[in-house]
């Protein structure tokens, strides 16, 4: 895919211990390298002085293992934002619904946008719906994200694999470019493009 | 599912002839009796007095069926507006962004929206997980919705039917209830909730 514009900010969405929850519960997930590659992202960015902006799921349901007072709120190790890195706290799946998230990256310049994180299917493709058509030029990278297993309207287990690839496979030039962490990594370790 | 409120809206998203065209060009979906169940719902709304938007797609893209000076622009004549029904002009897949379409719902005190058109897992999609993260009570009526084959990221035909079930098994409960047109129109003929 080349260089990245130097206006590229990684939008890491809901990387938040609730998810390890509820594998170590036994839902089942799909992409088990998904949190190593959003870990390699993440030093990919911060390494080329690049922008990066943590989402962070505040659940207001009663029974949600986001909400902010349970131990499922708090980021991954692997995710951990460090001093000066924007949080960005929201409570609805799109990042950019009662946020100021939009503001902060038309501020900043930031036209591109590489997105990963959790849910592929729900919190990752909201906010990647919402990216594309606001007019942002959104990367996802389908690699870095997972979801799991859901039960459809008949009854029957959507398999995460087939949960996560109709995601990509609904977003790909209509609101996102799919890509992968390697082709980040890659791209930023490349003279920026401007 | 018991009366429907009278605050609700029917939203019709992109009941256009560039899907009639595409369907005449051998492109392959799903759900044949849609259009008409679009009919049934848009006839229910009309009888009952409630209130009905239509949205309706402006490309902007240069090859797009539904560009305004194309014949596909063109509403279906089983969705076309009556005197007085207000059509909201979109130009990307979600009918809030770009649009007073919020504002519209809110000063018209709809809080309750029952949502249909084409194709699912777009614009119909999009502007359903906005609805709901913005806070009003979405109905998704599964039958009067309908999309085409899609190809993967892997280059294989994905099924209209598969992305369909899809787009249901994702939103149901999260941000949306997936309802029929024979609910909904068995609703409109109950005495009304307040």
């Amino acid at each position: 895919m080349g260089a990245l514009p130097t206006d590229a900010a990684l939008i890491l969405v809901d990387v938040q211990m609730a998810f390890v929850e509820w594998e170590r519960a036994g839902l089942r997930r799909n992409n088990p390298q998904a949190v190593a590659n959003i870990a390699r992202l993440l030093a990919a960015f911060r390494a080329a002085g690049l922008a990066v902006f943590h989402i962070r799921h505040a659940s207001t349901s009663p029974d949600s293992a986001l909400r902010p007072d349970r131990s499922g709120y708090r980021p991954m190790e692997e995710a951990r934002e460090r001093d000066g890195e924007p949080v960005v706290v929201k409570h609805v799946n799109s990042s950019f619904i009662g946020t100021d998230l939009e503001k902060r990256l038309i501020d900043g310049g930031h036209r591109t946008l590489v997105i990963a994180g959790i849910t592929t299917n729900h919190c990752v493709e909201t906010t990647t719906r919402m990216a594309g058509n606001l007019g942002f030029d959104a990367r996802l990278v389908g690699d870095a994200c997972y979801t799991f297993d859901r039960i459809g309207l008949d009854g029957e287990v959507r398999r995460a694999e087939a949960i996560h690839d109709m995601t990509l496979t609904n977003l790909n030039g209509e609101f996102a470019s799919i890509v992968t962490s390697d082709a980040i990594v890659t791209a930023l370790a490349e003279p920026a493009a401007s």
